[in-house]
């Protein structure tokens, strides 16, 4: 059997007493992403079937921000964004701030395989979701104590000062996705990320994870890739698919690719970024600029790693 | 004072009926969206202003798909989308299926330049718009007769038979998109796009028209860009941002990167592309895989087109 690999991050970004208190939980809950992608890699099944796994995995533990446990915006609920790509195919679907759908990475994955369209949001999104009969939770569900404290101390914040909370909120946000990609043993790639969104943003703020070609992007010709962190500099700097395109018209191999992106494009970006990558010989890379980055991976070779700082 | 440029599109797309009767407001209604642009321009005016000015133009002409005169959803609601990019800042905007915003691009506009995010979408951004004071419509301004009658006859086609319908909706669906690209004489790019999306499309289905690096690009350092077309094509395909990444890592001039595009990329798809772009030389490239593109520019050495096949 050809070789295959798995790659999932938690999130990027600032480091946090919460991160260091659930430190164990953390590591626990990328091995557990992990070993749900790798069971289906393991078996023949398809990279897109085993990105959609381990993120799902990691929407359900509500340590992660995406699905249960996501960051609530200034209305204080949970608006979520999710996105998946099929590197072999070369198809692609999304969802953004989405509502009471309890895996979005899945309901983007409808969205790629029951729809003419790639990109569903909002209420539109909710009654696709009702429309495919995908499992729908409660706000409740959705919302952890970690989660409100944090809301309640940035409202406070901008109740007293809003410019400086603003501020504030800019450079020191918290913001945390997740995301992963896949090398199957048939030579397939795949990429998915999921997100809760950043905390205390706008209401129907979009973020980058629900971007094809921004936050998630895969082809079999160059590499798969999801990426986290301050999303509007990934945005900025289309930055999933700029590290596929380096690839393909400068001819980087994708570590060359992804130290040129960091290098050349996104040095003196006051914003946190963080990715994850795999290419078509299964070569994980892993980058980040900012304090941490959830991250682990494992591989056909015996490989198996869990990170944070 | 230095060349300055402008040029406009009002979607890509199959020809119709309705096109043909209405030939003459079609190009004066492009004419009309260049003078608004050219106007700024000549007075030393930014190219973000000048683009702003001619997407409002159409964006307040009913015979265009975008503001007042958009295509209607399945629901037989008007959902829009737009985006605006500055390529000396290197700044973008963006919203997504955005009802009662009279101009949906002044919205983007406003995401760009009064929040930390880039991109607002459904509720949230209509909350925002409400928080500026944006100019609001009533659902009625945006519905015009020929657009219900298209909803209509959409609509009665999947009644009898939706899989017939929704293939030929893929074949030969309408679609459009307004959108202007600029070179100001500051030697500064800019790009902006407005839709009211795909006839009969789903509810919630996110535009290519709201994504940065999809539907508008623009960084002075290669290009400016808009796009139309099928949105989902250009999606996967990064079309905006792919080109500027053609012309910067390939070392192609703009035309040949669009050349480039259009036969190595796009060779082969079935969906409709069309675009327009400008250099930092103000050379304006028009190009569409499609029956027609309403399409025009106007410069500061006198010269001024309007086609539309």
């Amino acid at each position: 059997m050809k070789r295959f690999a798995l790659a999932v991050h938690g999130g990027a970004g600032p480091d946090s007493n919460h991160i260091k208190e659930n430190m164990d939980g953390y590591k626990q809950g990328l091995e557990d992403a992990l070993n749900a992608g790798y069971a289906i890699l393991e078996k023949g099944g398809s990279a897109v079937d085993a990105v959609e796994a381990a993120v799902n995995s990691m929407e359900n533990n509500p340590l992660f921000n995406a699905g249960r446990g996501g960051a609530l915006n200034e209305k204080a609920e949970s608006q979520m964004c999710a996105s998946i790509a099929d590197g072999k195919r070369h198809k692609f679907g999304a969802v953004a701030i989405v509502k009471n759908v309890k895996n979005p990475v899945s309901l983007a994955k409808a969205v790629m395989e029951k729809t003419g369209h790639i990109y569903l949001g909002g209420p539109g999104a909710l009654s696709f979701a009702q429309e495919i009969k995908a499992p729908l939770e409660p706000d409740a569900y959705f919302i952890t104590e970690h989660q409100y404290e944090s809301y309640a101390e940035a409202h406070e914040k901008k109740s007293k000062n809003p410019q400086q909370a603003a501020k504030e909120q800019v450079e020191s946000r918290m913001h945390g996705t997740v995301g992963a990609v896949a090398l199957d043993s048939h030579g397939n790639l795949a990429a998915a990320t999921s997100t809760g969104g950043t905390e205390h943003e706008k209401e129907g703020r979009i973020g980058d994870s629900s971007m094809v070609g921004v936050g998630t992007y895969a082809n079999n010709d160059t590499c798969a890739i999801s990426t986290t962190g301050d999303g509007e500099y990934a945005i900025k700097h289309t930055a999933a698919f700029h590290i596929s395109a380096i690839m393909e018209y400068k001819g980087l191999s994708l570590p060359d690719a992804i130290q040129f992106f960091m290098d050349e494009k996104f040095k003196g970006e006051k914003g946190d970024i963080g990715l994850i990558a795999i290419d078509r010989h299964g070569q994980v890379s892993f980058r980040f600029k900012a304090d941490r980055m959830h991250r682990g991976c494992r591989t056909s070779a015996g490989e198996m790693m869990v990170e944070i700082y």
